[in-house]
């Protein structure tokens, strides 16, 4: 069988935050085993799975993701859309815009520590959407 | 149900292509909702979602993956392949070799903005395979 | 169809280790057609494909890795667990921590040259659990 669901994020500041409730919250009762498939519907934000813990882990995500993938580096010539686009769209690929979660007991099977990362890569990115598929 | 398709690549030259269309057009007609998954055969090539407007982007993309993981590294030991062989094996796990798209409507449900990079890695790695599996 | 399997890996030492065969050995007979996902239950660990063959490619990787994202790098504010612990929490997102993989002919379809590898990012990351789901 399969759900599927369009959720819209609220715009969030530039960074990463943990929206593995809000993602829950906008499904339905989860299958007793199955996948979750989660795609973010944009070129300049991403999603991933990391420590649900201490904050710290998402500021030095921020941070050295950052020193990195400068923004401003001397090799964009795609430049038009500002100084955090180019950046944007290149931790767009390299964190990934698509993750799979196995479903097991009618829960996300993640481990104790595992989070989802909502990943906003501009300064101002306002609302995404993101699509969520579950197959069972 | 299960769909699959073996489809073979032309030869790319070095960088990062907009293959959406040749994507579609190799599959039946998709199901009203579902997934597509989608793998590279190969361990130097990448497959990745991002910017389908401006070629600035692939061009920006293919400048800052090579300042960032350069050919002739001084710590490869792996070099017996040619200058561009390590370098594009990091770059294949770091962009990722498959991903999941989902189907909504029979068609693929990218954002606007969103397209299907294949990703070059070698400077002339000729002709490549893909795998397309579609769950519905 | 689905099936699911937890299987407990042994504690690798730091690097990467190719896990492939201990994969196929934990699973059951493999579906005619269908999807493999695997996902790693941890933070500071992580899942690719990459080249199967030669074992300098891993510690290329390991090497490389650990410059392009260095242990003790000066914008880490969360070091208490060590200065293993920031960059194993960045290599998981950048890696990755799941993937999923093509079946055909009750085989998992890779390439010739493609093998799984499994990434463990801390000095002493001891056992690891991972969740198989097989969707066919």
């Amino acid at each position: 069988m399969i759900q599927q669901v369009e959720i819209t994020l609220p715009g969030f500041r530039r960074g990463y935050h943990l929206i593995t409730r809000l993602i829950e919250e906008n499904l339905h009762e989860l299958p007793s085993t199955g996948l979750l498939h989660i795609l973010v519907k944009h070129t300049s934000a991403g999603i991933t799975i990391n420590e649900n813990a201490d904050p710290s882990v998402r500021s030095d995500f921020e941070a050295f993701m950052n020193k990195m993938i400068p923004d401003n580096d001397p090799v964009y010539i795609h430049t038009d859309e500002g100084a955090d686009d180019m950046p944007g769209h290149l931790k767009a690929s390299i964190i990934g815009a698509e993750l799979t979660i196995p479903i097991t007991n009618h829960r996300l099977n993640l481990g104790t520590w595992q989070g989802i990362y909502f990943c906003e890569f501009r300064n101002y990115g306002g609302s995404r959407k993101i699509i969520a598929t579950i197959m069972s």
